[in-house]
């Protein structure tokens, strides 16, 4: 073990009035060197001149509701559609705030609404001519003269009258009295200049703050909540809350084409992640992170020039920052802080280009619903933190933080302590693996519509949010997030641009559902990425595929690449034709699986082509199976909830699917459970437990030198590379 | 119960030389008033004079291997596609008869192969230029000059060396040494003068015969075997076996525009009945439904012209007649038999229009699968006959009969008895129905692409055969075959040629999943159909859904009816909306549900709309939920697969989408595996037990009036109307 580990920094902790002695004393105990404050505390007095660096969160949008009431005008505003309302005669009337929380937002009918507004009959997708409907103040309707029995929505902007994060804050914690809080618009002309003036004030009426914590800059990712302030609609990714009349002009002048509401709309799908991004939306986010970066650079300009850190929070509203793109570097960010839910979300972070450091936001949060009498959250750190260490050890955070009330941590004594040993823990393998990337087995594509806009976040919906329709393709992201892989993510335009670039990687996959963005729906028509990925594989490369892969129907085929992947889809068009190939083989990759494997949501109609051998079915429906396809392989897989056991199975897939067998025992644990990691230039590896019992297994080194290890819960092992051996 | 029963007559069994005597007893202990033959039996001398009808097959298109041989021009061809091809170079070779039965079919190159084949890039969708490949008649290969990594087809067409069903059979019973009987085509001028020729020689032959049953005329449903000799493609509705060069010539005079092999080909889905159907192919059906019903008459003028009843079997080589479409009373047909494999393929025989009788030919056959030591035939027959008399008491067929081994059934006198028993309840339930329509509570239409043409067949893939992915649809019209309901099938031409057809009806029914033929596909995006919909709802008429009804994905919906139905698919689009309305609701129309409904295969990923009542769902996906729209209400039902059970909830649902709760207590038991059918105009009704064990119930008579029955298995009561209560 190494002994040259520092026994404090790179650690941040919360602070409040009421907890200054505490907070001194946990900055010893944890070996912190950052204190933060945090939405709803205060930074202590006494604690200005303490040493450590300080945080200070800053909001760039709100908490100045004198402005914001007094520029009615440059309240930031969101693009809605009101649901789809059926004609039942000539005329048809539809309440645009029906099924809003009336405080949030206002129907914003200052500027042109027949120029910013749109009602389409979703019968026909046809636009309604402005002149055939009129919008009344009075009654917040607009009234259309319709046709009987279409379907009719409008599309319209409303004012963003309390901040989408301050009302779920107040909602969540049943804060009583407090005011709303408005947004406020920085990319339009009066409130920029207020904005940066206002954060030079903040500045210096700061001194002892030594990183400003912007949180975030902007726009805050779609957030709207319904007529019973219940959570209505919400996507991590969304882009439909940074709009206004005056950047929509500025973005028509760019693009050189007029602009429409339905392109930030989208038939109500509001561009979510999973559809497949048309180019009017791919042309907007580019435009917003271009227009973005400037601003967010100014206000970055400012805190260098005078004298602090800015730091910036992924998260809320850092909406068109986005910052695995081109533009991000250019902002000028020391620091990037983000949340961490799992391994995806942590390498979210710390994967990010051109920035100083970055730190993790570890949980649980020192909140009420955690730290309560009979709360565990010991076990809630230990599942954060375990989960979390696979990725860090692939690609570290430089730093980890807590946040919330200190005070409610102080009174669970065991859980001071086990953060204490993650502080500690994490210290040492940072010292351990700086500098060095980790031992990579293969290099992995994961190829859908995004490609490194995405990275990471595939699947995801809401930050680190389980959904039914998407755990089976977030594990393998999950998975990959602490895998010994090289993973880049690739769009269909990387593709486009050089077909050759698949030529770096030893593996590529394609996970999510038919038509979605993740798996790539028309993309799959074009003969160049069809043609490209055929090649790849015919000529030695890996396909791995995940749910539905490569579907697009056309052709006679549901599975665009069903003759690499040697697996297709029935959707009914195909019953006529006799299937005989069921039979499961026992196969490399399945060696160290169980009986069952869980596939979580699966899918029910795939079957296999002749050639195919087929691992797993259920019920008649292929869920694994692999295909030689001329020098390549290709493997199909139903779906891979995130588990030990799955996460061994398509580490076993990726080594099958390039022909790495050969190299399974470099690096590896006998026992699924337990994981290595090496880092070559360094001199060290590490083996560390996953679980939350003890383990025993059989630990292989680079040369295929093995020796048995039991470890302890959760352990973590370090040891030196003996060149010797 | 009625004692004017007669005790003979309405059945007909199979024959065979070393039987004589036992046919006479059955013929006696049957009340048996028709002998036939089948294939591979021969009709004895002795029965020649017997006091029965006698039937005998007569195959149009087979059974004469000379001339087959001596006109191979015109043996019987099929459209055939190879498997999709990827080439790998610039150079592809495909070799036709890959994975094909070699002594089955023989490739057609004596036709301009340039005109009447087709190599088409599937990557690109386009025809390759005949320029660019070749045939070789030596390796039997068809060489393409390709694009590296595209892939590619082969549309061609094959002579039918073997038919199809002489080979299942041949396979099925390992008939050895028989020569392979070669197809010839009727339609073709030469095989067509000489086969009226035959078929008069053959009525010339066999004076003592009074039905010619013919097996079929002209054109064997799709069915292909595969190079180990096993079914490798088989669809009962197929029409790709029924072209050759001559017929489709005339097709292109007919249409007024150029023939190509892809409208048979259909991408290789060779347009079954799942495809929404393109223009091209109803114009091909139709061409051929005119051709093969003229060819037809004049078979049936000759069997009339010389003093023989002409019989038609619904099976085999019947592509072409579709007995439900306009030219089909045109044939002058005497007689329809068809196998009956459940109530559905009952109602496709008995319902048939513009004959004078129809047959139904009952399970078990008399063949050794059933018939060995240890087999159980009566349970068989048990099963064949009270699932068929659920929808005889609907719509009868005028006789009933047996086919296969008759000495094989002698061995086994519980059958034997069983049979009698059977026949005598049909005729006693034929003599109480006859001449009425049954009380129907409801009208309700099946809306699909195929409306009557396919007729009680929706969702059938081979003859009433099981498919994992279809039982849960085919379910709904099995229970629809045996219900009091007016059924209709209308198809959205019908909607579309007059819109105010649905005013007919009180009750429709979409049912199957997206993009299929039976659910409709792109027809949900056209105004009428979805408008007439809405309109027929919103006014006071029922619409139930069940799988993905309306699903079509467009401008926001992808069932386009949510708004009708009360729910929505979640296909990965709206994972951002939240959804809330998951609490289960007791109803009329889960009121005799047990805990737990089959919903068969079910779909996992249906929501509720807000204000949609959901009555049944599974670990969040929507199985059952109703909603009102307007006057009109509407039920979404995940699946159905046919039970008791689901038979009382689709009846239910049916009641209340029509607001008919108030009916609920007429002609009705309260135990739902007891059924009641009324006759009002011959003043009887009937209870039929359904199961195979005893029930006890109460019976609700059409004034509501009721009493409770214990009822032994299978049992059926018939009672008189008493016009005083």
């Amino acid at each position: 073990m190494s002994n040259t580990t520092k026994k404090t920094g790179r650690v941040t902790i919360p602070t409040d009035v009421d907890v200054v002695p505490e907070t001194l004393e946990l900055v010893k105990l944890w070996g912190a060197d950052a204190i933060r404050d945090c939405d709803g505390t205060d930074y202590p007095e006494e604690l200005k001149g303490v040493d450590a660096k300080v945080y200070s969160t800053y909001y760039t949008t709100r908490k100045d509701n004198a402005w914001a009431k007094a520029n009615p005008d440059e309240i930031q505003q969101m693009y809605l559609m009101t649901p789809h309302c059926t004609a039942t005669s000539d005329t048809l009337s539809i309440h645009l705030m029906e099924g809003l929380y009336p405080d949030m937002l206002a129907v914003n009918s200052r500027d042109d609404i027949r120029r910013w507004w749109e009602v389409i009959d979703r019968t026909t997708g046809e636009v309604v001519p402005a002149e055939r409907w009129d919008y009344s103040e009075e009654t917040g309707d607009v009234t259309i003269r319709a046709q009987a029995y279409h379907e009719y929505t409008v599309s319209f902007l409303a004012y963003i009258m309390w901040d989408p994060v301050h009302m779920y804050n107040a909602v969540t914690n049943d804060w009583k009295g407090v005011e709303h809080q408005i947004t406020f618009d920085v990319r339009q002309p009066k409130t920029h200049e207020f904005t940066m003036k206002r954060l030079r004030r903040f500045i210096e009426e700061h001194p002892y703050v030594d990183v400003i914590r912007f949180t975030t800059f902007f726009h805050q990712f779609t957030l709207v909540f319904d007529e019973l302030a219940r959570e209505k609609y919400v996507d991590w990714y969304g882009y439909s809350a940074s709009v206004s009349p005056y950047i929509l002009e500025q973005f028509e002048k760019e693009v050189g084409y007029p602009f429409r509401p339905e392109y930030i709309i989208d038939q109500g799908y509001m561009n979510n992640t999973y559809r497949v991004p048309s180019k009017e939306f791919r042309d907007f986010q580019a435009f917003q992170r271009r227009e973005v970066a400037k601003l967010a650079k100014e206000m970055v300009d400012i805190t260098h020039e005078m004298g602090k850190e800015a730091m910036m929070f992924l998260g809320d509203h850092w909406i068109g920052t986005e910052p695995f793109m081109e533009e991000f570097p250019s902002i000028g960010l020391d620091a990037v802080v983000g949340s961490v839910g799992n391994g995806a979300t942590l390498r979210l972070i710390s994967d990010i280009p051109g920035v100083k450091y970055t730190e993790g936001r570890f949980l649980p949060y020192f909140f009420p619903d955690t730290f309560h009498e009979g709360g565990d959250p010991v076990r809630e750190a230990k599942v954060n933190w375990v989960t979390a260490r696979r990725a860090i050890l692939r690609k570290p955070i430089d730093r980890i933080g807590y946040g919330g009330y200190l005070k409610l941590a102080l009174e669970f004594p065991e859980f001071v302590e086990y953060v204490k040993s993650v502080c500690d823990e994490f210290r040492e393998l940072y010292e351990n693996i700086r500098g060095t990337t980790p031992y990579c087995v293969k290099k992995v594509a994961v190829l859908n519509c995004w490609g490194k806009m995405r990275a990471w976040g595939n699947h995801m919906v809401h930050h680190a949010i389980y959904y039914k329709q998407n755990y089976s393709y977030a594990g393998v992201i999950e998975t990959l997030s602490g895998a010994p892989f090289d993973v880049r993510f690739l769009s269909f335009d990387d593709i486009r641009a050089n077909p050759s670039i698949l030529d770096e990687f030893d593996v590529v996959l394609n996970v999510g559902d038919a038509y979605t963005a993740y798996s790539g729906g028309e993309n799959w028509v074009d003969e160049t990425i069809v043609s490209t990925l055929r090649r790849f594989v015919h000529q030695g490369g890996g396909l791995i595929g995940v749910g539905e892969p490569t579907a697009c129907q056309r052709e006679g085929r549901f599975f665009q690449l069903a003759g690499v992947l040697g697996v297709e889809e029935e959707t009914g068009f195909t019953l006529s034709l006799d299937k005989y190939n069921w039979d499961e083989h026992a196969h490399f990759i399945t060696a160290d699986c169980g009986e069952t494997i869980d596939f979580g949501e699966g899918k029910k109609n795939v079957y296999a082509l002749a050639d195919t051998t087929v691992l797993r079915q259920i019920d008649k429906g292929v869920q694994l199976a692999v295909n030689e396809f001329g020098d390549g392989r290709a493997v199909y897989i139903s779906g891979l909830p995130y588990s030990f056991e799955n996460s061994r199975l398509l580490y076993r897939a990726i080594l099958w699917a390039s022909h790495g067998e050969e190299t399974l025992h470099q690096w590896f644990s006998e026992n699924y459970n337990v994981e290595v990691h090496a880092y070559v230039k360094n001199g060290k590896y590490c083996v560390v437990n996953n679980t939350y019992e003890p383990q025993s297994t059989v630990v292989y080194r680079g040369d295929g030198s093995s020796f048995r290890l039991d470890m302890d819960a959760n352990e973590i092992r370090w040891y030196e590379i003996d060149q010797a051996k």
